[in-house]
């Protein structure tokens, strides 16, 4: 039997990653969970991100702080209003919501540290569904970004690639949702909304929370968010 | 005749950097400065890139700071001794300074900022003399990230990719000292050493100090920097 191996997980704090975070720990990856402050509106999602990483049995969990908000470009960084007339409403093709380069950021920064950890793997939360017209969510997007890392890094070089790992891809938020509470994801910890109360309570409209209501619905599940009025931090 | 496009120049101070930034000036674009401040161990270099963008007529000068140091992993962010024993000493295939998908991380902030900036091109100093064994600074890394690009980004999608441009690629180090000194780049502002003194003054013994002294007697020319005792900062 050949010993377990690492990974390095990126964990947003919401469902997807940590359905992702789980589905690495299923597999029996040692698991690096790296959380990205990357100027949110809010400290709420890094707070999740670390509750998660603890309820899942990361090795290890790291946020690193990068300033992208000095970038500029997103309503998720404090450029605009967040938009809550619906996914995919009035024609946007990408939302504002959409942070530039964010996916390739934070794969960037993921590669890194799985080069100098020695780690085999990264695990990302990316899927279909949550798309929601973001270009960076897109499997031909992973497929470069897996060819970019074979010819990046020392280790690619040597042929022994980084495997870029995203176990999601192709399933449906209902999918995701049973997937997590099939492997024991505690969903009260996650946090979805683009645009929480102070006390960290969804706004219930934006298209992340309408994505994870619909998830919901459809998988025949229980939020535990929801009902939940106390402040989470 | 067309209005001047905009273009993110990766600039870190060096003496690749400032001549690719001297060509992007010299073809037109309206240049925004980035330097990645990755916890290296000199606040020199940094103080370089600033002089250079100012001395080069950039429009804007950012500094981006991320703690790469965190991740471990090279000798030029803490981890060990810079080598001093010549370029590829002692059968090294790749150097140990060498930092985890450096210019991966570097070139994800470049594409984050030029697609909120509305630029139509990012600049960097890559070339296959520098190369030195670093794997992210061949030809076939950057048709790589080129392609990661295309599809990372609203603009992308919508068919107008950023232009990633190397223009000393396929350049030597004469020739990028040449193109620089018809250009008009003060080398003297530039720092290339891996272990300055605490002044700035290079170490003459470091891979990109022995690079770049072979690059000046192959130029025929004199390095601004040499015979200079002064601290420079």
């Amino acid at each position: 039997m050949n010993p377990p191996r690492r990974a390095v997980v990126l964990l947003s704090g919401g469902l997807d990653s940590a359905t992702a975070l789980a589905c690495a720990r299923a597999e029996g990856w040692i698991c690096h969970t790296l959380t990205v402050d990357y100027g949110q509106r809010h400290a709420h999602e890094l707070a999740a991100a670390r509750r998660v990483a603890t309820a899942l049995g990361a090795a290890e969990h790291r946020v690193i702080r990068i300033d992208l908000a000095a970038f500029g470009g997103s309503s998720l960084v404090g450029d605009g209003e967040v938009p809550k007339d619906g996914v995919g409403a009035g024609g946007r093709s990408i939302p504002s919501t959409y942070v530039p380069a964010r996916n390739t950021v934070f794969l960037a920064l993921a590669l890194a540290w799985a080069e100098a950890l020695g780690a085999d793997a990264i695990f990302l939360g990316v899927n279909a569904v949550d798309y929601s017209g973001y270009p960076d969510c897109r499997p031909e997007y992973l497929d470069a970004f897996r060819r970019l890392s074979e010819l990046a890094t020392r280790r690619g070089v040597e042929g022994r690639p980084v495997e870029i790992r995203a176990p999601l891809l192709t399933l449906s938020k209902a999918e995701i949702i049973r997937t997590g509470l099939r492997l024991g994801v505690d969903y009260g910890l996650t946090s979805s909304c683009y645009d929480p109360d102070p006390g960290g309570a969804p706004c219930g409209a934006c298209d992340s929370c309408r994505l994870r209501r619909a998830g919901f619905e459809q998988a025949g599940a229980a939020d535990p968010l929801l009902g939940r009025d106390e402040a989470r931090d």
